[in-house]
This record gives structure tokens, sequence and C-alpha cells, in this order.
């Protein structure tokens, strides 16, 4: 199984990347699980709708058709971690699929993006900034495989 | 204004540490934060009950009849981050009142707090672990007063 995370976004807190190292590490326990950041658009782009399509076009060079794809959003929709492991487990069960997550930048994403998305699921409805959102969602990825495996780490 | 806001936790992540002390720095600039951890029962009590129990009375040590309790609890009520925001105002309204905010153990909370609660908040249907849940709780509490000054961190 293939896991691809796309976040969009700018440079890194120092003291968030040792615990996506941590959780991303974890993950390859369990998955082939990879990540790759898209540079925001944000301060290049003259409006909002700009910003968003230069992103949806570096988004679209990542992904293929074959790809399953699913964006994290706040307007998404909620799942517990339990049915949310659920969910991965339907994701992994159809042969051949990588599954791109994809966490969004302060604008959203581009119409293209959400009509090619498979599922769209929300961490909270709470906005947090994206980086935040990376490791919350790594950490429950994580905790989705545990639960999966029946390992003691979800409680 | 003054804030408390109790965990129920063991040693802390290094990688968090520099999260935590970033967004407490930052929310003195709008009010008096304060943060303290009550070491877990878990693997010191004999029953999930028992640790309840004697998270409960630390808890008791560290509030006073007239603060505001609130408790973040997966099973609590959801806000967005605008709507937290204008609870957070209502709270501020309370004159000398200290609002104090507590993330429970992996067992949740006993029952005379759940009775003590003036409320209990969701931050997300998904459980996280507790020190993620102080990160973005504390990420939470920063955006709520910058949406109440008007200021442009949250978008």
């Amino acid at each position: 199984m293939k896991i691809l995370l796309i976040t969009i976004g700018d440079n890194e807190d120092k003291y968030l990347s040792s615990g996506f190292e941590l959780y991303a590490k974890r993950l390859q326990h369990y998955v082939s699980f990879d990540t790759v950041t898209i540079p925001s658009q944000k301060n290049k782009s003259n409006s909002k709708e700009a910003a968003m399509q230069a992103e949806a076009k570096e988004i679209q060079k990542k992904i293929t058709p074959a790809d399953l794809v699913i964006l994290l959003d706040e307007k998404g929709k909620e799942f517990s971690s339990v049915e949310f492991a659920k969910q991965m487990q339907k994701f992994m069960n159809m042969p051949g699929k990588r599954m791109v997550f994809i966490i969004g930048g302060p604008f959203g994403f581009a119409s293209e993006i959400k009509e090619r998305a498979n599922q769209t699921i929300s961490l909270s409805k709470m906005t947090f900034n994206h980086q935040m959102a990376k490791l919350f969602f790594l950490e429950q990825l994580y905790r989705a495989m545990t639960i999966l495996k029946g390992e003691p780490y979800h409680h």
C-alpha cells in the first residue's frame, strides 16, 4: 500500500520537523509512506483565485488518474479515529490504488481539485495552521494503522 | 483576564516543548496565561477508576469555586475557530472569573470533574494524544485572541 501526503505551505517550523520525522518513520512499518510540500502561492500571486490555480497545477503534477485523492479540509466529513481507520481499510482494499492525501493552503482548493477528489475529510471544525494539521494527520494515520492491527497505541 | 491550562500526562516530547513555549509566549500578549501538568496516574493505579479518582483529586487542588472550568474532551461540543473566539469573549465578560481549561488523561474525567465543569469542548472527533491536544489548543487560544482583536493571523 502506498500513501502520499501533499501539503501546501512555506518554511517548516523547526520544532515540528522532528514530529513529522517521528511519525513518518513509524508509518513506514505499515505502509510505503511519502510526503511532499508544494510552496504556497499566497504571496506570489495577484489574487486568491490565481494562488489556488497555481497550487492546483502543482498538485496535478503529483497525482495520477489512478490515485485515490482525499482532501483534508475543515468543511469535509468528520470521523472518529476508529471510523477513520475503517475508511482507511476500505481504501486499502482497492487493489493497485495509491492514496494521496492533500492538506490545502490558506485559501483552500481550486474547483478542479475539489472535483478530482474522491473524498474530503475534516480533522476538526476549527481552523489550524497547515503544519499542525500535518502533524495531527500523521499521528492519525499512524493511529489508524495501529487500530487496524489491533495494537495497543490507541486506547 | 487569567487563563490556566491543566494537562494530565507524563513526560513531554521534547519537540513539542518549543511549540508550547512559542504559543504560551504569544498568549501572554493578550492574557495572563499559565499552564500546569498533573502526572498521569495510568501506571500507578490499580484500575482506570482509581486513576481517574487520583487525577481528580489533583485537579481539585488547582481550581477554586470561582473558576470557570472548561474540559477538553472529544465527546464535548465542537466549535469553529470563530465560534470558539465568541465563546471566549463571553467568558471574558464575566468579571473576576479565571478560565481553567483541562485536557484529560487517557481515561477521561472522573464524574466529580464532569459535574464541576461549566462546559466541555471538543477539538476534534478524532482521538489525539494529550500533548498534541495541548499544542492544538494553545494555537487555538492564540487564534481566538487574534480573531477578537481583528488581527490578521486567522484567515
